[in-house]
């Protein structure tokens, strides 16, 4: 049973690729956690834990099919064997592809490699989506209402826009059918992953409220420092490590020599990012903030994820140097001015930064990259590269993003909390989510 | 010195997933730490440690020669330049190989990269085998009685079993020789590593006895929750992510398609597995357990070890489902009615699921894989298959290992107690095993 | 932009490699936290986070240019598209290379995947290097001290020997312009990495002074136990698995079939170390010193990082053993003798063992391995092999080492601590540098 080498080097690529997104999980759950009270350390760790099996079952169930199913397969990977059929409408001559309706519970892709490949790597895509709004929603989400979120963004939330930039939807083809750029072109998530992830979260937070003392009557704002920066701190390191995978993966093959680049891309970002959020707050408050330099460096990972292999180093470094700055004033505005409590600051590096990052590749892309990928025609230029076209329709994708997934966020987060509420009662909140709603401490006998 | 490429790429897979594999040896530290209290934190990690690099030492010298000395090579790697010898006996017109004898300390070995490389996948695998009763026997076992189990298990007893099924020994060759399926199919280990280090883990909790206070005369049990909550849950997703090079690093090919499914079972067995006893637990005692979901999702890698080349991904998710109900019983088991005292739950998930494991090739393998596997012939088929003899194999497979382990063990245990006493004095017990037995506390300035 | 396939396979191999090296950042930043109080656990961890991106930077900037900037590509990898210049002067007729001198900012770099791997690959050993003295310089840094240092290391002191070494400059060529074995032999970097790391750390050390309470009047040695020893142990195997990618990736190719070979070295030279520091203490304090047998197995992973291409697997055990012991015996010497306070044992296992890794290719490299890597003509051999001018190459090389770095770190520090001040005031230090010096502490809720 042996691939032709080239095939079978490609698969290899994508499996391990798609190891080190998986061990991302874990780096979230160490950030989230760290940046959270220790009284809620088993609640903000079990929603790490729990929404990784519950997305794969629900991806695999729905979600796989709505977002993949419509592709034929992946040239790298070789053609898929199963049936493939996308949903869509035509509207003046122009095809809009909306949704996959193939491969459901992968029954008709069993035992075919390129399916199941690209099923492991987008089942852990869609799991770092997922994942986000666990850390801007922590300390006061009940658990009944995060495992019907889970069920929800794995079958059909994430896989929706999800579809319309990579299973071969509407903003694929915006290009192709509108002469708009070469359609919308994130390459690694930064909107299809991180903005999904960022928006929703943004829902979340809106939708339950601030922690209970965050904004206080008197205008001053409440602080609650997490219980164990390390752990934060070691969070951040693994998803530094995992990155490489997100992104250097996503060529979907090692035969593609781009993929150094794109990793020497994503590190020089997350640098310039980390360094720059480092220097900003001193400046500011004399302190050398690490917890802020830290998601620093995470604004900048988000934030070369769409453009990684259309820019050059240089450009990477001064993605990252934006991104920097961005993650620290929208954390700050988002305490100051619109006052939503976000414990983590994951709206700030995935939503905010992920818009930034899709942005950047309709800014930098260099035109040296692009024949192929993702039915691309010809390698794709930004607006200094002379196709301001790009970045219309990089501009459409956040848009359609912010406000389609805020939507159906926030519709959902209403259904939720209608039939069975989502946020723990007061006294919860206050004596700690781990013994009333989990019914076990994080560390019960130190 | 360029290898053939096809040769080259799956040495370097083989490397990879063996790289992963001994990444899990954290895994292990964090989950049986986290599990156990403070007090015993160093003595638990050191254990953790120590097996380390003590059964490399142990299976350099001694134990490689004992499974795998009788191998001439492996296809996908190569022919090994090394001497073989396996040996064994003639019954009744049968052959029955029972150990190898060759490439003891590598000597004849050096700069063969087949037999380095299976030594170095080979090793890491006896390490998870040996790591796994240091959790069932931790807070109460000698640290010296510790040292004498690691050379005894690295040196001989894995090497045993582990020469019947991968090695060429008579297990293996149960089809040939007597036409019972294709001989035992272990893929990756349940039984192998898992029933071994989960039976031994058995005899030593049995031969230890409870620690003080679990179970007591008034027939309560004694509640003694582990210490750190979060550490044994990114223990958790460490043992996750090192499971995808132990199960699709073991087809030692890249070049085999098949690691795609492999890697997807893996993962979906996992996920099953895990929301089954977060369900599970949850209708009983009202409460999502978080701890009882890390277990369960240990317990569906476990099932799904020894079938993941063998089963489609449908019957993955099944396989997990029983095995995550299986490890909420054998728990619940062991505690009310065996009254064995495991701290970690490691019998459950690797005595237990491993058992399962083996069957569930027995029962659902669908005779689309496993030509040219550990010198099988022709694909092989499970009950549902429609090959009911497989079964039989996986039968026999079990009831040698829990007989032939559990009585070579508690032989084993029954004599270290003898000579040096297996079990700690209650004064070091009540006081903590790292103040007295180690010299130094985990945490001493917090 | 298909690659040849052995090219492609082998720009794969260098990246995933270079992925393990820099998770090692995790486990330096866990062994080094472990170690050190819970009052200075930030800045630690913070230390640590920061040396990766401020490193990157620097590195990208400057330091590449300068150590590979002479470099024309590397064979596995294929030749770099960008120019190349190596500094250096005509003394008698012998060529000395100094200093590269292209490729800065990687300007010239863009697009090329050779230069673009080596730098990834490049970075994160100078992170490795970097990141060493933050450990012997714990718990009294100032941070913008620290700044400095993390600018001046990644732009100059750690490429400048890098480049003798391993960037055609003179100590590389010791064996075509001099006859002195094939130059000067460090195949992963124990003295390119860890005794620059090393070396410099004692400079720093010394520079700063003990802590505070650390040797006292009367003469007697402070204890100060870090303050989390579980964490500690993590960093160590964290640090055990990404070595696997810093030995086997230093062949820049995974058609090189000797992988196999260095990876078991790295493991078994760690294994015998271990286990030579557990018992040397062991029976001198009959306790089981964990942590000292978790320094001896970096002990063991440093001093075979240069040999590991070069020496037998028994070879490996046997200089495992031997760093096993001068881990043990340096941190004595240190504190008892030298009074030079190390809170991690930093300079025993990256200094001393270091040394006696280059030592150790000069006896014992065995003649099977070396055509053609870093330019070498022929096999390499030691005086076991034959070959005592190898061993010469080596001692100029610790000695060069030794010299240079810590007379060029001693007069940075010097400078540094007219400019800035090195060292945190008094009260700082006895408050903890979390709460006055970084303005967090690290567990405030706990």
């Amino acid at each position: 049973m042996d691939a032709p080498i080239a095939q079978a080097l490609n698969l290899a690529w994508v499996l391990v690729a798609a190891f080190l997104v998986m061990f991302m999980q874990a780096g979230f759950a160490l950030v989230e956690t760290g940046f959270t009270r220790a009284k809620n350390a088993v609640n903000t760790m079990a929603m790490n834990v729990v929404i990784y099996p519950l997305g794969v079952l629900g991806f695999w169930l729905v979600g796989y099919g709505l977002m993949f199913g419509g592709l034929r397969g992946w040239p790298s990977l070789g053609a898929a064997l199963a049936d493939h059929h996308e949903l869509g409408f035509t509207l003046a001559g122009h095809r809009f592809g909306v949704l996959g309706w193939a491969k459901f519970a992968l029954v008709e892709a069993t035992h075919d490699p390129t399916s199941l490949a690209m099923f492991l790597f987008g089942v852990v895509f869609m799991d770092t989506a997922a994942t986000i709004p666990t850390g801007a929603m922590a300390e006061r989400w009940k658990f009944a209402s995060f495992l019907l979120y889970g069920a929800f963004m794995s079958t059909l939330l994430y896989p929706l826009y999800g579809n319309w930039v990579w299973g071969g939807g509407w903003l694929a083809t915006l290009g192709v059918e509108f002469g708009i750029g070469h359609g919308v072109v994130d390459f690694a998530g930064s909107s299809v992953v991180h903005m999904t992830g960022g928006i929703t979260a943004l829902a979340g937070a809106i939708a339950l409220g601030p922690r209970t003392g965050k904004f206080r009557r008197d205008g001053t704002i409440g602080v609650m420092p997490g219980h164990n920066l390390p752990m934060a701190l070691l969070g951040t390191l693994i998803l530094a490590f995992g990155w490489f995978g997100f992104n250097a993966g996503s060529t979907l093959a090692a035969t593609d020599a781009r993929v150094a680049e794109i990793a020497v891309n994503t590190l020089l970002s997350s640098a310039s990012a980390a360094i720059t959020s480092l220097f900003f707050v001193w400046r500011r408050h004399r302190r050398p903030d690490v917890a802020m330099a830290s998601n620093g460096l995470l604004g900048g990972l988000v934030s070369i994820t769409a453009g990684c292999a259309f820019v050059t180093p240089a450009a990477a470094v001064l993605i990252g140097v934006i991104a920097g700055a961005i993650v620290v004033l929208t954390v700050h505005q988002l305490d100051t001015r619109l006052r939503i409590d976000d414990p983590v600051g994951a709206i700030a590096v995935h939503a905010a930064c992920g818009t930034w990052g899709m942005l950047a590749v309709g800014i930098f892309a260099d035109g040296s990259y692009g024949e192929g990928w993702n039915g691309v025609q010809g390698p794709v230029s930004g607006l200094l590269g002379g196709d301001p076209s790009q970045l219309l329709a990089q501009v459409i994708a956040v848009v359609v993003n912010a406000v389609v997934v805020f939507g159906i966020a926030t519709l959902f987060f209403r259904a939720t909390d209608r039939i069975i509420g989502n946020r723990v009662p007061l006294e919860v909140e206050s004596v700690g989510l781990d013994t009333l709603e989990m019914g076990s401490d994080a560390y019960p006998n130190v």
